[in-house]
């Protein structure tokens, strides 16, 4: 790539650096920013070195948040007798979405891989236990269906159960508006298994 | 959404108002940023300010670069005589890919389009006038095959015949390994007007 600049080419090379920017996209994009007005590529710049200076892991719950503590665990009208352990702050968004769900989360920052070399000790499974010595009556593991976090999952019950808490996991299933035709076979499985009566 | 904290909404906002990026992009990628080294952060948004502030037209053909004069109108050995005319910086990079052509370009940075209300004042038409004005003795259009890009062709041909100097137009038909079955009508039509002799 030298059809352009130095400074273009520096600019398309890091914004192609990012997940998901193939070469093609860090151009289109590489090219609009050029053409942006400089105030709005300010405002761009400003807001991308702010969240990253100043967003942070609440103190209690790990999710990012640019409070000490994040407005779900501050809140007093959220149940912190209930626990859902997810994976990354994405998750707890996704359950957040619903609406439904009063208790508060432990956001793991990750899943165990042996694979990637990801152990129990890299992610925030301490800090977990931790919260577990206050008035905890339930925790809902929702970590995601992949393998890793599926053995997440596993140890996760296995370190808790001794404490006499309560350990649930989300259930795996067809998804609504699922076609079975389309579906893989370890999930038709999951859901033959988790079954119930009518 | 009011699932993250300010800031991080902020940044998903930010990043999903770029071209090409959705929703679910911009917090991908937000989350990406959010869990960068503080250092590759600030390259990044280094180098846009950087591109954005130092990023002009050359004063020649007016493609996008960090010199006065870009680096091809300032090659000796490229072929003054001979201007193509094309619409981007990077219609421009896609012919310089094919490292054939030797002559010099024209960046018209735009096409007509009564549409979008862009005229023959808002493109560098009147500059590549001023240039024809030299010792020109071809220019080849090269804009988009787009009812803008043709429109374009069309005007400038016009504009340019009565120098004298001789004008030509990039030659429209089936792309190199395409398939007849899936090439448009027009397209074809294009092909069988430009068929040639064997």
């Amino acid at each position: 790539m030298n059809y352009y600049s130095e400074k273009i080419d520096r600019l398309i090379e890091q914004l192609g650096g990012l997940p998901g920017i193939g070469n093609k996209s860090a151009q289109r994009l590489a090219f609009h920013i050029l053409n942006m007005p400089k105030e709005r590529v300010r405002a761009l710049t400003d807001t991308i070195t702010d969240a990253r200076e100043n967003v942070r892991y609440c103190k209690e719950c790990f999710t990012l948040t640019d409070k000490e503590i994040c407005p779900i665990c501050s809140n007093p009208g959220r149940d912190k007798t209930t626990i859902m352990v997810v994976e990354t702050t994405r998750d707890l968004a996704a359950y957040e979405k619903t609406g439904k769900y009063n208790g508060v989360y432990h956001v793991l920052q990750g899943a165990i891989s042996p694979m990637l070399g990801i152990g129990p000790a890299d992610i925030r499974l301490k800090e977990l236990m931790t919260r577990l010595q206050g008035d905890v009556k339930e925790v809902i593991i929702a970590t995601n269906s992949s393998l890793e976090g599926e053995a997440t999952a596993m140890y996760i019950s296995k370190l808790i159960k001794p404490a006499g808490i309560k350990v649930t996991r989300i259930a795996s299933g067809i998804p609504v508006g699922g076609d079975l035709e389309y579906i893989d076979e370890v999930t038709l499985l999951r859901a033959l298994e988790g079954r119930k009566a009518l």
